[in-house]
């Protein structure tokens, strides 16, 4: 058996067995391994950005790593951005990075690029295969390490692959996520029983989950902490019969006014909160100078478990406040991004995946979905655009049951919309809702914000996405997705339906103020 | 002033005036700065990788090189890869790459990467400008830099760029290439004289310019060596009046057949030649065992002047035999890659810049446009895909008064394909032949060369880019493309006559075989 088989069959053994391809010359004993493991499931991207990013949405929802394939140093750098997004979301992927021959490495091809130096920017852990009888227990290693939550590259030489003499490895044990010390718990108990203002800030496991979002549901009700999560969760279940828990806002002074007067900030999943960016005369992160920050469970740790002891040591007694069921009316009349968010509130189906990338035309969508059936919701955990498309490709795969929404703002759908291709290919059940505004709005904002002067033509054209504006309903028929346009709410609502009710890839483009 | 104000005008007095640019937050006051400097022009990219392949493509022609702007370790991760065909190209860039403000590196925000370790594994040269009093400095040293022939990375932290107290600096003199001692050359013109085969082998400088060639053409004249070029020059000047040059062929078994016997080969701005890949059996150079490589001039050496003096030490009488004006009958028939480049070659206006991506549709392009008129042309120095349509941009804004011609392959021309908006923005005149034949047909070739086993149905769907087809003529009308499709050499025939006759972009669809 050849290395590449080998490497293969460890895979799938670990459970890995989906890999997202953009394969080049390096890679083709792999490809051709393929034909040998019919349990290896490869998707075919058009460009190494959506391979990552479908492995950071499959990753989410499967809760278990998919594979990667990317051809040498180039192919990873066309990788990098998701792989960011996945990284700052504690996304466990297994990276494999095809690389020249051993023999070759030191001729200096003009592919030859610096491949372990770029892994390491983006990766907990970088390996390089030395040899076929190595490449499976090196494999075996890759899953548990991304299996802690973390994108783990193995650099594929080409030789490695081809060479016979491998044999396939067991699956290496993954330690399960360590508990926290009892200790922590009853301190965090002792502050949220002072009877200060306090903040119990969800994210990670903690609000994947029904059981980690009622425990903490718990705490707040049996000792009046307020429930918030990060701006950005990995994924986070939503709907009627949970508890609401707010996001902290993503502009820095709403979300200093969110925290203000909080005597007690509680991690539970999350990391302290900071704002995106820094601005001039603006503190670097929202928590109130003087307020305590406590870490009940880092990321990485049982968080769920931490919240459940909390629970029954700070609210043996209490039960949760939860959202009742509510649906938002349907809009009519002019779309805008708050009739956007009503539609989907509306039509939100039972066990939906919806991915969000929608920016600014993201207003009011938490508040008229926070009611709606049970569903999960994934957000941009890294700040590098163009994850959304590439996500419900991923999402879309592990969940095959399940319809995807993605709600996409328009000039980051410009980064990776190849991946409408592989929605086609693979028929995935996927709805996607371009937020079509005309221009970089987040950035238009932004260059006020910053406080520069003189934002007159020449600067506007660099944040202005007409002249000419983008076709997105050419684009997705160019590459195999049926695609409306709407431009009311009652148009809108209507090619959701339609796009719900079947099955495989749609795209809506949704034309809001700014564009039309 | 603030630092971004200082940096734009010293990029300017340093004569580089045009920013292919993708910004964000972080980069919002250099957008500003935009319009206090109007001498400094902002192209806006809707993907990173198209604002570096555009510097590419820019600097290839204008011969110094543009900046870019790009945002934080994820934007120079979607520009790594036309920013390695840049450096392996030795085309001159000065990569500005903004970053968090100093105060908010240490808060880990989430988009916080590791931007020096991505700019180190693609620049000659990195700085981090730690001040708004050492912008404009660091800015002058960066042009200087990439003025020898390189990627001159810039980080920008917001702060410098908002702060006030900067002032622009004076150009930093650049250094002339060095020149090569004669002894160099007399020793090359010892071995030339021995009668044995020798081959000249011209890339970089040499083939760049009418001098360099005629000066090879007359040492080929008068000694009896060969002339060749490497695989893929970044620019290469081509037509009627000047000495055929063979490239060496990409596969190892061509590229080997066209050097075998050579006792001598002879290196003018050329590295030695290696074979892109490695594979089993074959060794890693198309240099025959026993010959002697000698360098008459390193890249960044100055090839012209050393070929003219071996040329005058060589060959003193010899004059160059020069291309007959010719080109080929207009085809009729079917469309195949040998139709469509003799329908290139037909055309072909005097002063074209031909940018080429071609790859497996590219054979018999060299041979029929041979004795076209005077015309540039440009290849994919690094073998990664993606880098044609953007440098077709870089290349029309540099030479907006040359006629553009992108020949490009389907599959690479997804990875970037976003250019086009930017082709329909600033009306380059660009003229865009897509090789349609719907499949990544140099991986099928590959596939079977790597002598991998088992090229079934599973392994083929990784390298077919049907189910469904992309519909070129759509993604790029929905970017303000105009565009036609050509299913035979008749059509194509007219509507690239059609398209270069009107100024502004074009793309036309040829589906090749393997499409219908």
């Amino acid at each position: 058996m050849n290395g590449a088989q080998a490497l293969i069959r460890t895979l799938v053994a670990a459970g890995v067995d989906v890999c997202f391809a953009n394969p080049g010359t390096s890679e083709m004993h792999f490809v051709a391994a393929l034909d040998d493991v019919p349990e290896m499931r490869g998707v075919l991207t058009l460009f190494e950005g959506v391979a990552t990013g479908a492995a950071d949405g499959y990753a989410r929802m499967a809760g278990r790593p998919a594979a990667t394939l990317l051809h040498l140093g180039p192919g990873l750098g066309n990788g990098l951005a998701n792989l960011h997004n996945a990284r700052r979301g504690g996304a466990p992927v297994v990276n494999v990075v095809g690389d020249h021959a051993r023999s070759h490495k030191r001729l200096d091809a003009p592919l030859e690029s610096d491949i372990d130096a770029l892994a390491g920017a983006v990766s907990a852990w970088v390996r390089r295969s030395l040899a076929p009888a190595d490449v499976a227990a090196d494999a075996a290693e890759a899953v548990a390490q991304a299996a802690r939550g973390a994108v783990a590259t193995l650099v594929l030489p080409a030789d490695v692959s081809w060479e016979e003499g491998a044999e396939p490895a067991d699956p290496v044990p993954v330690r399960p996520a360590p508990r926290v010390p009892e200790q922590v718990v009853a301190d965090v108990a002792a502050a949220l029983s002072s009877g200060e203002p306090a903040v119990l800030l969800l994210g990670g496991d903690v609000v994947a989950c029904e059981e980690g979002l009622l425990a903490a549901g718990r705490v707040a009700a049996g000792t009046g902490a307020r429930l918030m999560s990060e701006t950005f969760p990995a994924r986070m279940v939503r709907g009627a019969g949970l508890p609401d828990v707010a996001k902290v806002p993503y502009p820095p002074e709403m979300a200093m006014a969110s925290l203000a007067g909080t005597a007690h900030l509680v991690l539970a999943g999350a990391t302290a909160p900071v704002h995106f960016f820094g601005y001039p005369d603006v503190p670097g992160t929202p928590v109130p100078e003087g307020c305590t920050v406590h870490v009940l469970s880092a990321p990485g740790e049982d968080g769920v478990a931490a919240a459940q002891a909390l629970a029954t040591l700070a609210a043996p007694d209490a039960e949760p406040r939860l959202l009742e069921a509510a649906r938002p009316e349907l809009p009519t009349g002019d779309l805008d991004p708050r009739a956007l968010a009503a539609v989907v509130g509306a039509l939100l189906p039972e066990g939906a995946i919806v991915v969000d990338e929608a920016l600014t035309s993201g207003v009011g969508l938490a508040e008229l979905t926070s009611g709606a059936p049970r569903h999960d919701w994934l957000s941009l955990t890294g700040g590098a655009i163009g994850d959304g498309l590439p996500m419900s490709v991923g999402a879309a795969v592990a969940c095959p049951d399940r319809p995807v929404i993605a709600l996409q703002a328009d000039g980051s759908a410009m980064y990776t919309v190849q991946a409408l291709w592989t929605q086609a290919r693979e028929q995935l059940d996927v709805t996607t809702i371009v937020c079509d505004n005309g221009s970089y709005a987040i950035l238009e904002h932004e260059l006020s914000r910053v406080g520069a002067q003189g934002d007159g033509e020449r600067a506007g054209q660099l944040l202005h996405l007409g002249g000419p504006g983008l076709d997105f309903v050419a684009l997705a028929t160019g590459m195999g997705v049926p695609a409306t346009r709407a431009t009311t709410a009652e148009e809108l609502a209507d090619q959701v339906r339609a796009a719900l009710a079947e099955p495989g890839p749609h795209l809506i483009d949704a034309v809001l103020p700014g564009r039309r």
